[in-house]
């Protein structure tokens, strides 16, 4: 199983924003819904072991984290559009109230009213990883075998104590390159890398 | 100069199609709008030395190809949306006729009538690529250097001729590894093989 654990620090947590205006009024949840295409679908597919966890860290309500889980995911389309809806949807669902174990909306689809520890809690035991610049290179890091769990931030990066948080958990840095990069362009490279490790050590499909 | 050059067997050429339902009435120009955003932008800049093509191949008024230039385009926004306004405009202002020079519509971006040929005579000199599943890995070609042009389709992958062109004009088939993936995925995969070697042979930078 993969994870991929996109921060958005001023991603709006409440669901009240524009579909005609994304990147305007939804604290640029566009670059999370982005990944979760990136890490999900391949041509004419959806990756069952493969989860997208976004942390929601903006607005009324922040904390809230949605989780698209591709075992168990139906209907998930590629257009930022389709995954605005989705997302939008799934939180004016999300229960009110302190409850922070993730509750399914719809198939495939939940949310917890937390961040970074609600996720922690959920992906159990797992190889941690957090995208960063400067770091050593994924490509260097032998063959990743077993879960990981990917953090990334979004155009903002990092909050401080998000960073400490990862550093706490004992999350290793990785990068994927010399140039700074979109969040969903690092999990689609992630990705391949994982894929290409696969092919090379194969284990068996998820039914 | 690294050049894309998407090919959307359907995708719209007169740009009819209702911004709220792109995959359902733009003949999935959604994939190739995509495209603009991996290959053209990097975390909060924009790729200088890189140019996209879209082809589009479906509807009245095709082929017409729509072509996003790095070095002089302006606010390249990432979001879905508005690359779909962009390009629906673009082909609302594209001159009628048999012209099939570049015509330019905005800074940046210019629309010619006229599908992969348009595109060739446009790159000039370049060695030439088409990502194909099955193909020679991308990272075992060797170090690329001056200017190179990435052919690649959509979904539905590539009509019989426009493979055949492809072939005639000595496109070398290359992969980026062993799953098919979206086009949009393939272009940030070739995109980062770019950097790194870019990386380890730098050339200088464009003004």
């Amino acid at each position: 199983m993969w994870s991929f654990v996109v921060i958005g620090r001023n991603a709006s947590a409440s669901g009240e924003y524009a579909i005609e205006d994304l990147p305007g009024s939804s604290g640029r949840t566009d670059v999370l819904l982005r990944c979760i295409r990136a890490a999900l679908l391949y041509s004419h597919g959806i990756r069952r072991d493969v989860r997208v966890y976004l942390v929601l860290c903006g607005g009324p309500k922040a904390p809230r984290t949605v989780r698209v889980d591709g075992l168990t995911a139906r209907f998930i389309r590629p257009d930022e559009r389709s995954l605005a809806l989705l997302v939008k949807k799934t939180l004016a669902r999300a229960p009110e109230g302190g409850l922070s174990q993730f509750v399914e909306i719809k198939p495939g689809v939940a949310v917890a009213n937390g961040g970074v520890p609600c996720v922690m809690a959920d992906v159990g035991e797992a190889a941690t990883y957090v995208l960063e610049e400067d770091a050593p290179d994924l490509r260097t890091q032998g063959r990743l075998t077993g879960d990981s769990v990917f953090f990334l931030g979004d155009h903002l990066g990092f909050q401080e104590d998000t960073r400490a948080a990862l550093t706490s958990l004992g999350a290793k840095p990785v990068s994927v390159g010399p140039v700074s990069l979109h969040s969903e362009d690092v999990v689609a490279i992630v990705t391949n890398e994982l894929d290409r490790f696969r092919e090379a050590a194969p284990v068996p499909e998820v039914e």
